[in-house]
């Protein structure tokens, strides 16, 4: 068995990935960190996981030599640190957003401060498999994804890799999100009877998230408009934009089918009938499928392309089991194989 | 006092009616016609207004002569039955959408078959206080509001009566809405086990209400889409355009100032503190306010508009009532003074 | 026109406390006041108060005199500063519960501190109209209520009055309620990732609005179990007791109408058709009805007594502007006419 | 493997059961059957399953032989056809309530009808493992159970089973549920405008499922009080009793662990401390666990006992593939292993 251990395992995308770890056919979950939560039970703080694992949560100090970390602390921790961590395990993964971006001036520019190992930006792979598959099997460092960019990323992949788009008119994304987007750690807005009912724009431009989706898309003019809505797990992308004269509906169809294969976890949803006619976050709920679909408007060249995922599977942790189960020589689905619930 | 009645009486947006005109100081409400409750009191399908009427449905058929008739039937009746109609009311406010479009060539584009009555289009005003109050106060027919075009045109209003927008890109609407939008009949999908948790885009292209708002926009490609989120009541429209060159953020703050001030259920937000930054439908639910807020990139020109409102009441009850007060030459507010909730 | 000032206004009883009085027709708004938000806008906090109030918090240390004072403080307080206020205003409201209890013994024995005014306790009354009506004519001084109390009191009310209960038997209360209890102020398990689509048993017994069951009730064997459930406003109270021999179904109607003919704010709803056939929070939002039911087995005399209620409202500041029309002579639903919004 | 067909697989039950057979290790899916959706594919109904199956819904009249089948058909349809059934698979499980009941008396005195085939009563064994584990491994029938039964029967067992209840006093069972109990097929207060933040009683007394908590538990005098709320999946069902005079805590505590040490599925949840800390639905979606707890008032002898669970998984299609673990000599948890998503 490879032995992994989850640095940061009490906020939600650490929990995520204690769960799917300890169900990991060929993983041994050794160490789980907490500060705030030092020497209680996993289950306490996820209470999914009772029955399932005795382990508690250890200290960030104490970690032991293993053979992939996963790093889920908050952002600007591991770039810290990353020269400590990589002594301790020959393949890491990082949740955070510290190296998912290539450029030390690019980082600086969206996240307003100077990287602090910059000379690590290179070392790492951007962590969504759809992109960047074959460098993975040889990568020792892979990063994570942001959710937002994961789901407007995975919108554009089949127009971009076709290449459909108009690009002198700009692309909007929309996004709609979940609750627990926001983390274990919320603020006033957070609260249930402010947080309950909304439809709430809480980024008109500007999210951190661009970047990636400028990074790995190559799109010159485009932004992304977060809003909230209630829901617990769930990104809905809708990009709109417009594709080059000519562009037809049968185009994208087979732009969008060939994405679809090419990839295990992403399906093409374009129903005429029944209730699920169109990519819905709500279902795929604890899975790591990206549902895409579209819809063209012919008569004006508008597209719109939309993605849906759950944020805290293909938007983090089960991007990052699929990023070890490639990284590692396994088959990509491993550990990875629930298929959601209908209803919920 | 003024005496209405009211056609179709027992879906959404009649019980609203129903319950804004009992409240009414200047209205005494006639009679509430249902087919289906015929005979029920009114109570029994709105229980909220349970010790407030013991008025019961009474039979289409049997309308008597009244002050004001308020047509809240689904549509595509109204337009058959305009004539007897009128015959019976003096004053008429239709909440379908038959009346709503000035040109019978558009109205067959949009709704895909010959209008009834192409003589009486002409006759009514749309029915937006925002957009036609000096008409209203010589008004006998005034048409509902689409609840998307309002709030789509209410986001809109500010950029066009200051000329702000570059028409030469395109605009894309986003709006979400809550359950209530799609009535009292529901359909499988309607069911709260399909229809919770959703972000469910049900319409890319092509909504009806989108023929509103390009009649009174006058906008040349714009596009609205239509996506359905776990709320019951409320819809926030949300527009993405390009400014002018030049224009900047102080010039749209006046834009919006303006109609915020010539309009009294009109309310700019856009606050840098606290949890209500930006216009949410959520706390406007009972009430006839319309929140609008906007961002601007001016790096890019992208301009932001939102727009949110209750879709039962300033997308069409309270929009209704609003017309009355004017056609009847009362105060503008009257008997819409409802402030909603916090929290809710 | 009177004057009234609100300490602690910016929790969400005291909001609701402002909407209310500054829609009331005879009283004027003197002062609202909150240390966290001094200097703000009201409706910065409460955002359904924009454009119908420019008042800004000020501070609690610069409170004027004033026609009547409502304390919307956290529990434990107003005691503390009682015979301060008292110089203040010749007329008190106190939401919190710090003079709800009559004996100073049982109070302790409920919050496990000396009350720090006992000598205060006998000058309140309790402040639910539909128990104490004819005292709240001269009173000077009412306290609040409970919310989860509120609805256990008047499910409990018409079986009391008319002594159906087989005291024999204990009587268990089963409360369900929304986020909005628990105040503006939340933890960890407040956040809507956690607090979402809960059905969250937070208290099995030892509620402290259990005291004011028993005290207003008087029943030897009571207990209150307190669930949360996904909702803002609203609580639901259900009574499980045995009735006495002999008491059937027809003798319970009469019970519950008397009590329902006596209070304006009283309804009862026990329907045989319809959606909504029982007493339910949701439609309540907003009013100040508290509706009644009740569903008996005479098989074994198992009786089951509902009521709903919004617990912002009938639960905490419409029952406190209810008490003050009555204190001031005013007529009793005088500003508590909001019919209350359906659907929702 | 063993090859397995479902009767009627359209609704949540059937569906749940498709998902849990198409993952199970020994299972080979051979025919799914729906008359309303007959030649679709069974991911257009159930749109969790796409990319997982290429089965379409076929006719129920052509049903093949099978190792074991499963019927998933609404009540009272089982009952006509079993003769015939029993011709196709020798093995069947029947998650309708046909064959719930041992007397045909008792079936006939709740269920208001005769029973169609009272010989076979007998030879169905009640479907909960946690009753009839080792009658399970030698039978050929077993019947489903109800999903608030379960959640009853299983709050019973501790306090049962180690004879601590006093039955000289009346046991209320309050059971909250979510919206997907209900079924596929609704009713017009199941739309999500009617059906949204409610606490709904729809059930006070009689609901057919209290016949299996007084057949299993042998109780004389227990009630049943079903509350819809606001959530998809889930029951906790909470027992409100008298335990003898002596009980105490410690006793509780035993008598619970007792039955959680017996049976993989069951979970003590009574915690002192975290967000968690009693049994909760919302985490259980998805699973086959059952999370049970209580509260002891010592000083009156209340008991609460509480039990969470997945209606459609322990309550229903879960309990269904334990029951053919058991009935095929399988390890009890095998197909059975999601652990459940936190948050959600």
């Amino acid at each position: 068995m490879t032995t992994a251990s989850i640095l940061g395992g009490s906020g939600y995308g650490g929990g995520e990935l204690v769960r799917l770890l300890l169900a990991h056919p060929c993983v041994k979950v050794q160490q789980v960190t907490s500060r705030s939560h030092l020497g209680e039970y996993v289950y306490q703080v996820h209470p999914n996981l009772r029955k399932r694992t005795q382990l508690k949560f250890s200290d960030p100090a104490a970690l032991e030599p293993v053979d992939i970390l996963f790093l889920a602390q908050p952002h600007g921790q591991a770039q810290h640190h990353i020269e400590e961590y990589a002594r301790l395990a020959p393949k890491i993964i990082d949740l955070a957003a510290d190296f998912r971006l290539r450029d030390a001036a690019f980082y600086e520019n969206w996240y307003g401060e100077k990287h602090a190992a910059p000379q690590w930006l290179s070392k790492f792979v951007y962590g969504l498999p759809e992109l960047h598959r074959a460098e993975m099997a040889s990568a020792d460092y892979v990063s994570g994804v942001g959710c937002n960019a994961t789901a407007s990323n995975l919108a554009l992949l089949p127009l971009v890799r076709a290449d459909l788009l108009d690009t002198s008119f700009p692309i909007f994304i929309e996004i709609k999100v979940g609750s627990s987007e926001s983390g274990a750690e919320g603020n006033s807005g957070s609260f249930h009877a402010e947080r309950a009912n909304v439809i709430r724009t809480f980024s008109a431009f500007g999210h951190r998230h661009t970047a990636e989706v400028i990074q790995e898309m190559g799109l010159p003019d485009v932004s992304l408009t977060m809003t909230a809505v209630d829901l617990v797990r769930g990104v809905l992308a809708t990009v709109h934009a417009k594709v080059k004269k000519g562009v037809t509906t049968k185009d994208l169809w087979k732009a969008y089918r060939v994405v679809a294969n090419e990839n295990p976890f992403l399906r093409v949803v374009k129903e005429s009938r029944g209730i699920y006619r169109v990519p819905e976050p709500k279902i795929l709920a604890g899975t790591n499928y990206a549902d895409i679909g579209f819809e063209l408007d012919e008569s004006n060249r508008h597209v719109i392309s939309m993605c849906a995922i759950d944020n805290l599977m293909k938007g983090a942790s089960g991007s990052a089991v699929q990023c070890m189960n490639l990284m590692l020589g396994w088959e990509e689905t491993l550990g990875l194989d629930f298929a959601g619930l209908h209803p919920i």
